[in-house]
């Protein structure tokens, strides 16, 4: 803007401001207008602008524009009034004008909502604003203009608008005009429509909705209105998305009995281990106050697809006494309600109504999926250890299974009986004695793979062999040791001292996957044997199986080549028991240490896929130990140290490079190497996108991303395509 | 050799078979000489030879060649004889021939050890020989000959020689000569001797002397001929090289009782811990079950030069009972003599006599050591904690200080008062308490700090801020917790509430290193201050100090800008309170996260310098927990699984690309970014080698390594040399 110009605006501005607000303009003009200019600029640097620049991964360092502009008053009388509206309803997506206005008013009056706005239109009536006048039948000629005017804006701008009108003394003035906000229900059926009317093309349809907003079509939710109306009693994080109403118990036995008699329970611990597992899959939702976003609860939870909120210091739980009590000193017993919002982390006294959603009726969702699954060139499977979750994954769009934890049988219902078998075989000191209760545990662990490969029908099915320190299993309560003891006929201070021995200072790091494989051949022999001989008794009555063997925590190939024998033999033995003439299968490694991806060439020559396992890749790489992150990771988010939670989405420059490079030099080896990844970032968007970028065959998630995960996938071949184009 | 020869030659086996041997050589020729060449090239594959390449680290595919040749006969009379002689002694490198024969005799008599051989001259005579005629009196002609031949053939070779000779009636027959093998002090005394004969130049000299040799001349050493004699009661790993000998203790405070007494000890223990630094440093040397070569014990003990087997599986101790036993069921009770052969991991019951040795009495090895400083380019610096420490190292030759460690001052010796300070602000709640306890604190941090610089006159001492997770100082004793208790004005359950909250499931993952000094910066402050005051305080007393201030446990650089601000604000702070112009330091960062060494481009634009510490950079690559490989470790080595144990030598193909990615992007963004390595690794010389290789400016060992490090420093000069002239 000129000197002149500004002159003049400054003239007209005085002018106004005296005759609207009886009130003389400031006598020093450019002051004034730098001042507001100044005060926008300023807005940038907001504490909530700063909040909504970090949730929506905003630079802080693009900055604001300032334009200055003339003014309109829908504030100069009664035949002046104000508003905004939306294209179509940003609520449910529905094709209808929808808005609210005020009479005598500015903006600032709508937005700040000290007087209830009036409806536009019949169809934008809600209960608070039934009684008041529409615009339509207060100004019938206006309305008829601005509904013409939205018509044209939202064919032009081929998508929903967010309208900001005045009309100042008869006359309307559109103020604004911008894509409007929605939430997920309606980018869905807007996507959906506006393909179906021919408005859009796939591509643009798909690119419409944000993978996180998919996630609001598949969770129970509290209604918005309603929990705005509630007082958050204690914040943590939000580990597992979704609305969820119990009552308050502190113990897995807890919940699993009151779970027994028809109550919904909330589980609250300061921390879940394995041995919770049965508790936490009755429960509602889990509530912890230690652990971060890949804490042992958060997981597990979000692999259910169930509520779950970790790291809420701000409440210290009282185990023995049975109470919590939250930062404000607020008691609350086992037994009351609770209700949980674990897409925000916040928590609530009494119980909120939930709002849930049939995923097949919704045929927009389902159009939109359709066409998702033509663009996208990456496979989407599943992380899914029982058939079950499996069949839940399918439903869900799943293409395989990329990861089958073969130690899932020990935890929760119906795994005592292994779980004791497996603990026999740890707690025995020769050989022979591992292997009679290896022979035992045998039937279990093929009768799970078996069901398992029999519901994907020939589809890919990673199992992943034995992973976790074999001190997990070993039990704590002293009835359960006894048992154990005089099971093995070993007395007690023996086997406390068989356990002592396996204890480890950093057991992430120490006598875990492959490791035991080496140690323990015949624990690979029998989960191999277990594999081969499900896939060929399938195969013998009709149903086609294809497992893929995956050794865990590998770092070279040697540890590799020292399987593969193992896996040679009993092919060969398989083959010949049951007599069929070949069993269809694949032999690979997981990369999840940093060593494997440098070395990827050379495990590629014994290796036939790799599937990058990134939540151990990230804890190696950064040094981060999922479990304890919460000590620190909390501040480095804060103070900006790091660009993200690197649990949560795969640290790209860093961690991203080794799975790079172990995709480039596996497949030097061998072109035609089968990649995938089956973390936790295999169901988040912008980590899919990324293994879209460099390559990666398929990701596999828990059964409630997929579907976020085949929108990434085919979000990150559409912006692939258009990135070549425009090259 | 081609058909017709060996005809001949199975003729005139023929002949001599039934001469000497008085039988029919086998009718079939040709199978007996294969049989003959295939048992040489089965030997390949014997056990011993297994063993000994394993040791020697040369690979199996290099198999062996067969020479086939006509024989001669030391065993035709007593006209004949057979012997075997060096051109120098190995036993001490003195310049005098040295052998022994068998009158009447093969090679394999000599060998086999049943009759005992007569020297062949009064300088080779011994106590068991001493009586026997020599050759050179016995054949004065012939002897006259053999000499004349050794004279030559070392000139020849330009090396000490191992002849083997036959006399045939009379006539010398030369069988084979070959570099003779030597143990350290020898190597030392002929490569410094050659050198001053003129015989060989600096390089070759240089060249000629293991590194590991050089161990001998630093340590105790048992007198082999008197060990031979013992019978080992168990094995383990050689975690710290040398002899000790000492009585059974089964406890830290037993043994710092007993040694007050002046009673010489050995601690045995399952494993050690920072508890029982005090007693381990009071003791001969130290023994334990569990662990392998990087465990505590090993590392602690190795820092030293102290005696270590650790991992020595094959004992049961029996702490409360105070005896342990042996596999064989030798009981070995508190209180008995032992002797440890560090070297070789081997236990004997009783008191073996020790041969000590005064590098300072050393000529030869104060000679090479001047030559090596004149080939080496790198820098050699020392890892030590304390003045005392610091003084040891600078006698083997240390030019700085490459690692100090703050933490050092809570463990052992004099350590009460800054351990329960330290303890105090853990135990801390707020920030105010927690600045009080730093500032009682700071006082003995100043101190060590203080001396450590003064001893080093100038030369760059790199101290690391405090690393350790802050659980590993949390005291387990009742009586020090209820101390710490009263101190702190906190009740017993908030006090053991804090430890809980502290523990970690993966402490080397967890909040230790700058994520400590993120959370807590005034623990950051604290230490800077005091290295600042420290070094203005000598620089006013005019001694030069030179501080590296040295962040661990970085994954990025924001971390170490967010210690940048702090330690630019305390330098400030210091000049100005001190009234000093200028106090010289450096600042930088070790490298021990993968991630790190992958950001090294963006790190660099912070740091000065880099220090890879090579231990957790191989524990994260790897995902191996040097705590926990004593579980599978052993078991990888045997099965060829792993090419070595890579806490004792880098891992060059996997952590050492990581290294190498780490100095070249440092490089890229700061070329002249000073670059060094502070992990236990600096002592060993292959990896010394590879450091000199990518371009390093020093390596940090420590101090008894230092000479090795300075050998292996000069002969990788050398060899990079000796490539350029070859290319």
């Amino acid at each position: 803007m000129s000197a002149d110009d500004l002159k003049k605006l400054v003239k007209e501005f005085k002018a106004l401001t005296k005759k609207h607000l009886k009130q003389d303009f400031p006598e020093n003009p450019w002051e004034q207008l730098m001042g507001g200019v100044g005060a926008v600029f300023a807005s940038w640097n907001g504490k909530r602008a700063i909040e909504y620049r970090r949730i929506e991964n905003i630079p802080d360092e693009w900055g604001t524009a300032v334009n200055v502009q003339a003014m309109v008053f829908g504030n100069m009388g009664d035949d002046s009034c104000t508003g905004v509206a939306f294209t179509r309803n940003p609520g449910n997506g529905e094709n209808k004008f929808y808005g609210e206005y005020l009479v005598n008013a500015q903006g600032e009056d709508v937005v700040a909502g000290i007087r209830t706005p009036a409806p536009i239109n019949q169809y934008s009536k809600n209960d608070q604003s039934k009684h008041l006048v529409t615009l339509e039948k207060f100004m019938p000629e206006q309305y008829k203009e601005l509904d013409d005017i939205q018509q044209r804006l939202e064919k032009h701008y081929k998508d929903m608008q967010d309208i900001e009108f005045t009309i100042e003394k008869g006359k309307l003035y559109m103020l604004q005009c911008r894509v409007g906000k929605r939430n997920g229900v309606s980018a869905v059926k807007m996507a959906a429509d506006m393909y179906k009317e021919g408005q859009i093309d796939g591509e643009t349809a798909i690119m419409r909705v944000g993978p996180n907003q998919l996630v609001e079509l598949l969770l129970p939710m509290f209604d918005p209105a309603i929990e705005k109306t509630h007082k958050v009693i204690a914040k943590g994080l939000p580990a597992g998305p979704g609305g969820a109403v119990g009552r308050v118990v502190f113990s897995s036995e807890e919940a699993v009995e009151w779970a027994s008699k028809g109550e919904k329970v909330i589980l609250v611990r300061e921390e879940t281990s394995p041995e919770d597992v049965d508790g936490m899959h009755k429960s509602e939702a889990i509530l912890t106050t230690k652990g971060g976003m890949t804490s042992h609860a958060a997981l597990v939870a979000r692999g259910w697809g169930k509520c779950c909120i970790v790291g809420c210091s701000e409440i210290s739980i009282h185990e023995k006494e049975k109470y919590f009590l939250t930062k404000d000193g607020k008691k609350v017993k086992g037994g009351d309600y609770i209700s949980l919002n674990g897409t925000k982390g916040t928590v609530y006294e009494g119980s909120l109504p939930l709002i849930d959603v049939d995923l097949n009726k919704n045929q927009s969702y389902k159009q939109l999926m359709t066409l998702v699954d033509k663009y996208k060139t990456m496979g989407v499977r599943t992380n899914a250890d029982t058939p079950k979750d499996v069949e839940q994954a399918t439903y869900f769009g799943a293409e395989g299974v990329g990861l089958f934890r073969t130690e899932h049988m020990f935890y929760g219902e119906g795994s005592d009986k292994p779980l004791f078998l497996l603990r026999k075989m740890i707690m025995s000191d020769t050989e022979s004695e591992r292997k009679t209760a290896l022979d035992e545990l045998f039937t279990f662990v093929k009768r799970d793979i078996k069901a398992t490969l029999e519901v994907m029908k020939g589809n890919a099915v990673t199992i992943r062999l034995l992973d976790p320190p074999l001190h997990e299993f070993v039990p704590h309560d002293k009835a359960k040791l006894q048992e154990l003891s005089k099971e093995l006929g070993v007395s007690m201070s023996i086997l406390n001292r068989r356990i002592l021995a396996l204890h480890e200072n950093n057991p992430m790091l120490g006598h875990r996957g492959v490791r035991l494989g080496v140690s323990y051949p015949e624990i690979t022999e029998m989960q191999v044997r277990a594999i081969f001989e499900a896939a060929a008794e399938l195969q013998l009555e009709g149903v086609k199986a294809f497992p893929e063997i995956m050794i865990p925590v590998t770092c070279g190939r040697h540890e590799l080549t020292h399987q593969k024998v193992i896996v040679d033999r009993v092919y060969e033995e398989t083959v010949e028991k049951l007599k069929v003439k070949k069993i269809p299968y694949m032999f690979g490694t997981m990369i999840e240490i940093p060593r494997a991806a440098l070395k990827a060439d050379s495990m590629a020559m014994v290796a036939d896929f790799f599937s990058f396992g990134t939540n151990d890749l990230t804890q190696m790489s950064f040094g981060f130990s999922r479990d304890d992150i919460g000590g620190f990771l909390p501040k480095y988010l804060d103070l900006k140290l790091l660009s993200g939670d690197p649990f949560v989405s795969i640290d790209q420059s860093g961690v991203g490079e080794l799975i790079k490079i172990g995709v480039e030099r596996g497949r030097k080896t061998k072109p035609n190497l089968k990649v995938g990844i089956c973390g936790e970032h295999g169901g988040d968007a912008e980590s899919v996108k990324f293994c879209h970028s460099i390559g990666m065959n398929y990701v596999s998630c828990s059964p409630f991303r997929v579907p976020i995960a085949r929108l990434a996938a085919a979000q990150a071949a559409i912006e692939d395509k258009k990135y070549v184009k425009t090259t």
